[in-house]
């Protein structure tokens, strides 16, 4: 039951214990006895640091069935950092046992449903986050949670806060009931949850008081929650299933990215390795087994939906990636579950700017060029049908009314291209100046984790010739998908995943960039196609022309 | 904070801490923040075996006192056996740290409100136990509670067991009104309470099944339940307040007996002593602090109320002591609070036998003489006016119609002396098999410790010539009172009694008298005054007389 070179420890676990049968000699009372038996079982395995108790509401059930069983079977544990508690007992072994690993995204919910006896996956999904009807953004949620002058509000005074928590449980519950009917799984058998959030996200979910966060100096009420237990947070499992929260770092480094940090695996390799995860904000991590240093960034927003007018996340009818031929003057694009195109996500939006750079529609700011000499038939008419003009200046037609699944253009406006230009600014500057605050050189690096919505179906060839990613030989690059899932579905199966949550809390260093002077200086930098400095892109053809053009 | 040398640990403990404030170079959590800090006090203090932890339902409370006071003051804490529980922060040390002890009777609760600070007691008081109206006695309690093959049932089906506890939880809760409105201290801001009651009675406190207690092999649900807190059971003081539970032996040594280990310090002397604790049961230990054998029997009914007809427990107007002036024939009585008479009780009882016998008005058998011959005038005065009959036989006036609380004469019959009889005979053969079995002579004994309501104003030396008691040095005797309740305050008060309690389970050897022959011919040898072995009793005086006109 250690994890150093046995089994695995998952947070729920179930085992088998013999207890003799209480007789005149031995009576001992029949929680005692049971608890005997367990610590006999844990002791044989190792697991000796720890009490193990039976929680008083709990106390019934089990000696009902430790009874019934005969006093011998299967004894359901929670595996928690300071006790091991007996939650159950029944006479066979249960063919699953259900956890839900959750993604507690500030627009969207993930999660998938576990069986934590073999740790596959038996369900999947996804829900909007309700809270959104209080805000889209996280700081318009803090406002309504804490309306005001309420750092040091109790408990009874957080009527906003209490809305926000019951929304989101509300979301979460609907999900959970989802999984549960993919999964033929009653509600009730699921024997544990965890969480990996951003710091606001969690707090909300726990209805804790987030008035600091967004307050100099940053500060959350807390960063590793004890565990709780499903029922005191409202959630609709097993009432006693554990809440096991993945630790933040501080205000801007959630237990999201202590997952990713997890399901990449950086905190445990032994070469210098990169995680960029890219929501709301883009999060990056640098470093080894021996040191993280990580930072954050707004480089974001233009990628994913509500900035970009026609940006949207990687759902369905998102178009993911765009090729423009320059023989033909063709455009061809593929979208989520092949449906038809209602809007652009992320690695759409990079492909397509990359695109429009490679084929010289745009410029190396980034502006549409209005002065662009056909150089065939077919790319005059490509031209003239794709890019248009209306009172707000030139966009691009990516898809055309009739081909949509709603009857609107999916177009890209030079608004829409500006923000994507400062978000890759800003990414690649982050990326540098991270890698400048510790004197490694971005060739140094073995891997590159791409994660998030941003990373589900990335082609880093387009990002490095936006030069939003560094210059590096392709297979450098590895999307990992959405890695906060992944790393709250690590905590759940093995108590080592745990405590390399508590390393990676004490061992990340975090750079602010908001006060840093270089940061700035590079983001400026960075605001051309690919770079000002373009011996950084070797590899990014540069088109003097077009610099003679603005230049003259 | 460690017991061994230092200060004792109490159940709840206050201590001042200072934390940094938060900034932007150590801008952590703020209960993170208060959490490092408490553990840098506890490692000072040696107290580093158990988590520190914030339980969900305190974290918006305990952060919104840490940050009110400026991050420095004084916190909470519950110490647990496994875990250190923060559940309060305020700015300046509470002037009290109130707590209550329980004694858990099958009758009758008696309860303190101590200041955990101090030790000092701040009140006192006790209720009936309204269980009563379910039944006087634990076989029916239980009976109610799980009407039949209820052995193995869940939660949701014992109804009987629900009522018990809300029954039981109801006068706890008046009587805790009581001692809060006498310590002028609000209910909610009692810390924790400490319960010392037999074993199934806290199984009825707790609502746990105690179906098996009484049926063979005498099973408990539970012995050692694990900490709950207070609004689990529904007890009207602060909701996280510790529930400590002192562990029971078995299902016929309960944590009332453990707590009368705990107040004699018997586990901890190195000469051998012996407990006596009569309530309903006569329960027995004897031992020091490398051994403790115990054992108990039916011995304590005609001591207590509802068994005797005019017995009752020592409660204001209950005839305490009793003396008969054999010179002038008078009879004098003492009652607690010199409240007009309305009953006896247990200590009263055995002063009273005890004179009967030696003023000869009743013989060696513990039966009325009916030919008694006068002495005197005043003799047979005493005798027309004191020993009369009815229908049912001989009996003794001890308070006439118009001396009593309630216009009924207090007499005793021979019913209830025959009951008292039996009684005094099961002490005897208990306390002589339980030193027989382990080889040790009564002369041995450095102690006795005489407990309960039994205890509190007995003279061994009455109990001595009944043959109840052995016939040792007078000052052999010592009574402790209500030992359940000073264990309860005990543990209250350090982390070292609570040890204690944990030794005194695995220490203690239980010798089942029901299994016994030695125990039934014992018995039946002292089912005379003071012994069917008179020389076991030199200084209890015989008459000879009344032998021959018996066998004559």
């Amino acid at each position: 039951m250690m994890d150093d070179n046995r089994a695995p420890v998952p947070l729920v676990q179930c085992f088998r214990i013999k207890a003799a049968e209480p007789s005149l000699e031995d009576n001992t009372a029949d929680i005692d006895r049971l608890k005997h038996a367990v610590e006999t079982v844990l002791r044989k395995e190792g697991l000796t640091d720890r009490h193990v108790l039976v929680p008083y509401a709990r106390t019934t059930d089990v000696a009902a069935g430790f009874r019934s069983a005969g006093f011998s079977g299967y004894v359901l544990v929670n595996i928690l950092p300071a006790v091991i508690e007996i939650t159950d007992f029944s006479r066979e072994m249960p063919p699953v046992i259900p956890a839900v690993a959750l993604d507690l995204g500030t627009t969207h919910l993930e999660a998938t449903l576990l069986n934590l006896r073999t740790g596959k996956r038996i369900a999947g999904g996804h829900r909007e986050n309700r809270q959104i009807e209080f805000g889209s953004d996280i700081l318009t949620r803090i406002h309504h949670a804490v309306p005001s002058r309420k750092g040091f509000a109790k408990t009874c005074e957080l009527t906003g806060l209490k809305q926000l928590q019951q929304s989101v449980i509300a979301s979460v519950n609907d999900l959970i009931a989802d999984l549960a009917a993919q999964g033929g799984i009653p509600e009730n058998d699921i024997r544990a949850i965890s969480v990996a959030g951003n710091t606001t996200m969690v707090h909300l979910f726990m209805g804790l008081n987030p008035y600091h966060i967004c307050r100099e100096p940053y500060t959350p009420l807390v960063n590793e929650p004890d565990p709780c237990h499903a029922a005191e947070l409202g959630i609709n499992i097993f009432s006693m299933a554990p809440v096991w929260v993945l630790p933040s770092i501080g205000s801007y480094f959630g237990g999201d990215l202590v997952a990713g940090i997890l399901a990449s695996g950086i905190d445990e390799t032994d070469e210098t390795c990169m995680l960029i995860d890219v929501g709301t904000n883009a999060e990056v991590v640098l470093g080894n087994k021996d040191w993280l240093i990580a930072c954050a960034g707004a480089a974001g927003p233009a990628l994913e939906g509500g900035v970009a007018k026609m940006g949207m996340r990687a759902a369905p009818g998102a178009v993911e990636s765009i090729v423009i031929d320059t023989g033909e003057w063709t455009l061809g694009y593929k979208t989520i579950e092949d449906c038809p195109p209602v809007g652009i996500c992320g690695s759409g939006l990079i492909d397509l700017v990359a695109q429009l750079y490679l084929s010289r529609i745009i410029d190396f700011r980034g502006k549409f060029r209005d002065r662009i000499v056909a150089k065939s038939s077919r790319h005059r008419h490509f031209l003239q049908k794709r890019l248009c003009r209306d009172a707000g200046g030139l966009f691009f037609v990516i898809a055309f009314p009739e081909e949509t699944g709603n009857g609107h253009a999916v177009i890209l406006s030079q608004t829409d291209m500006d923000a994507l230009m400062r978000s890759k600014a800003a990414m690649y500057a982050i990326l540098t100046t991270l890698v400048a605050q510790v004197g490694v050189g971005f060739e140094e690096l073995h891997k590159i984790y791409v994660a998030g919505a941003f990373g589900k179906n990335i082609d880093p060839h387009h990002a490095v010739i936006l030069g939003m990613l560094p210059d590096l030989p392709l297979a450098t690059y590895e999307s990992i998908g959405n890695s906060s899932l992944m790393g709250a579905e690590l905590v759940l199966q093995s108590d080592n995943h745990r405590r390399r949550c508590r390393k990676i809390r004490y061992i990340v260093t975090y750079l602010e960039l908001n006060v840093n002077q270089e940061f700035m200086i590079r983001f400026s930098g960075a605001r051309f196609i690919p770079h000002t400095e373009p011996s950084l892109f070797p590899s990014v053809p540069l088109f003097q022309e077009e610099i003679d053009d603005i230049s003259g």
